[in-house]
């Protein structure tokens, strides 16, 4: 049967699109999560929507189980197959179809790396705005079944917020196209909500129109430094009143994240004296379109004044800047200076911040012997990140214990287990910690009625 | 059974919240589409979402029809109940929960009338950033059940984008609640898209969490004059480039519209003379948040520099702005100045509309004898809103002839048969104008799975 099937795909697709046995490489076998190496049964290249269509037809025909794979930056397992998938890869899906300046729209491939669409709306004066470290990598599709996150999403909000129009294959090679353009669109169903943050499980996306925005004509950087998470909130409110819209991010990290930033990581600036202070990281647009330069100087005088910022820097250049984020951005550099750890993508209501972040603290340093641990995050979304050392081998590391520690704290918090990474294979059992029984019935019930053979990125999600 | 199935309603809810027979008063009967005038079974007011599960339960049980109702001010007989259903009037789930100041949301009951909600989030110095004509009366579920939009898309996104957290019963009485306030939560399915836009066919909200932002801290309001949709569309590129999200508003009159308002309408001012331009009323945010009136100047002057404004006008003062405003809002003189008419809400893609509305005025004046058509509408969304006027008896008023017409040209020109009004009843027969014969058989299979006995508004939408 197994021959049959990669017959019928050759046949299909033509013999250069289907790799099987020794043809298939590594990359296919394995994501960034590294969860497992899988020998996948055949991985299948589809150049056009048509052949996306024939491949699901016919794996659904054989109840042949398929894993969707775009660029293999995720980190929770949604893009890692098993032995015995058929990988469709939608690396030869790949390029711009289109860029509608009237609309302020673009259509895209699935496979379009990230980067490649930022630029070609940039090409057109024009601002794709979602925007992650694996932007080189990772693709439209994939940012698509996602919904992903960024350090956007306070002024333009997530990858779900960027879509307009989807053409989507269905689990039985049904091609389903609304690649709609337009801002208002009430004429049924909108179907195209179902497959964005899905992680894949719904059906395919093979195309996209995406919502452009103008490009922010320049921006400030700035960092400021204050007492605890009171403060932050107090100086949130007051930022988003004062400044509404123009402001682009509000990252803040916490005193163990900065100083490991600012004393481990060569090149890396230290741009403010902060010890135990929380340092925030604000970018807000200053241009035409922006606040003014007074404006944003009087905000940071109020916020001092009033005593929820300690110290405030504001970046003098570009290149300053540059510099402030990298301090932010040095994340790539864990496995290299902070492995074994472990790291976690969590949502808190804010104000539950404060406890949830100083208690976790506790119960880590008490439960886990030796560990170090560090908070960040995307604090004007509730997103905070969490990364755990532990100085052992690799193969002692106690990840479960860690995974187990931190959930239950974000349920008794009532936050959520993924804020920006999704659910994959690797958050799955922790699922309920999050949503009722009745959600997860209500999930399962969609899962039966798109894809009742379980063939779309079975055992994910739900 | 009859009989013994408002018993049960009685049971569960105690007499006074089941009014039957002649206790129905005309309001619950009809709704503003004034489709037709029914005679429902019964009409259920629930005080709490446990009352409204147990009503579902029981009608589930009994495969009785039910219709959800909210304001009543739906314009496409989604609220409209047939003869011998079940009313679930909403009117007594009223009220606001909690505004949450540092998570910036508000949590409410779905019956709340969304003048309401908004002045509950202005006590608090914040904006519930959705608005239109019928404030007063919709209520905060049906704005979500049909994803209601206004004059504050442009900026601010739809009702689905104000939407954070749902609390619904399901068509067999279960409650699904996820009151989330977090910005940023990937946790499995976002489960609550499903019943934003779906008119109550999968499911009745009875509670939400939405989105607020801060209030704009001053907008000013301008008039221009345009030769042709083309001017609009470079106008409009410009506006987005040197404005960004500070651009409010951007609703265009075309000249039969603007003559009507200021010449027919009483008290209405004609700060433009314009005989045959487009007239352009835009709103943008001109506080701290905003841009300078220096830069607004500057863009006016460019824009007639440019050619693209023959003409425009800054409102001195709040009551200028309020008179200019009345101008594009005087759409209630219909009925009185106008009828018998009929009115469309579609979407063009806006390099289509040059041609879409001369088009359309030429064949509406060849194939309808002595009718008039007058076009205005959102356009940097989309939208365009179309009047008809035939001087006739409203009993010979053409309308499925006119229906035709322009939604035949609609889909010619690949729109949207309903911009921000919906489905319902009323245009359901159109729908396969604007959607694929996939699309419509994959909104059949979810309300199959969500809703198999189909007893929830069945009828509308599919």
């Amino acid at each position: 049967m197994t021959d049959q099937l990669i017959a019928k795909l050759r046949d299909a697709l033509g013999d250069h699109c289907v790799l099987f046995g020794s043809q298939i490489e590594q990359r296919y076998k394995t994501d960034w999560s590294r969860t497992v190496v899988a020998e996948p049964l055949a991985v299948v290249r589809p150049t056009d929507t048509a052949g996306v269509a024939r491949v699901l037809e016919i794996c659904c025909a054989y109840g042949q189980s398929v894993t969707v794979q775009g660029g293999m930056t995720g980190l929770v397992g949604g893009s890692q197959a098993a032995d015995g998938d058929v990988v469709v890869s939608l690396e030869r899906l790949t390029g711009i179809e289109d860029v509608d300046v009237a609309a302020s729209t673009m259509t895209v491939w699935a496979g379009t790396p990230l980067q490649m669409a930022q630029q070609a709306a940039a090409d057109h004066n024009l601002y794709l705005a979602i925007d992650l470290g694996a932007r080189g990598s990772c693709q439209i599709g994939g940012n698509i079944a996602t919904n992903a996150g960024g350090n956007r999403v306070i002024r333009y909000g997530m990858m779900r917020e960027q879509v307009l129009g989807l053409e989507v294959v269905l689990a039985d090679g049904t091609v389903l196209s609304h690649l709609n353009k337009m801002l208002k669109n009430n004429a049924g169903y909108d179907l195209k909500q179902l497959f964005i943050g899905t992680e894949g499980t719904l059906g395919i996306v093979t195309k996209a129109v995406l919502r452009l925005h103008p490009i922010p004509s320049a921006s400030t950087s700035v960092l400021c430094a204050l007492n605890n998470e009171s403060a932050v909130i107090a100086f949130l409110a007051r930022v988003r009143q004062r400044v509404g819209s123009s402001l682009l991010a509000f990252e803040l990290m916490w005193p163990e994240f900065y100083q490991f930033m600012t004393q481990r990581v060569q090149g890396n600036p230290k741009p403010l004296e902060s010890s135990g202070s929380l340092v925030l990281l604000m970018e807000c647009a200053t241009g035409n379109d922006g606040i003014s330069s007074e404006s944003l100087e009087e905000l940071l005088a109020l916020g001092l004044q009033e005593g929820e910022l300690t110290d405030a820097v504001v970046a003098q250049s570009g290149a300053q800047a540059e510099a402030f984020w990298r301090i932010r951005d040095s994340v790539s550099e864990f496995p290299t200076l902070f492995a074994p750890y472990c790291s976690f993508d969590v949502s808190i209501p804010i104000t539950q911040m404060q406890s949830f972040v100083t208690d976790l603290r506790q119960i880590l340093l008490k439960e886990v012997s030796n560990s170090k641990t560090m908070f960040f995050g995307h604090i004007g979304d509730s997103n905070l990140h969490i990364v755990v050392h532990v100085p052992t081998a690799r193969e002692t590391f106690p990840k479960h214990q860690i995974d187990e520690l931190v959930y239950t704290h974000v349920r008794q918090h009532s936050g959520s287990i993924s804020a920006e990474h999704g659910i994959g294979t690797r958050k799955k059992q922790w699922l309920n910690f999050s949503r009722s029984e009745a959600e997860i019935a209500l999930m399962r019930t969609l899962k039966n009625a798109f894809d009742p053979k379980h063939i779309l990125n079975p055992g994910k999600v739900v």
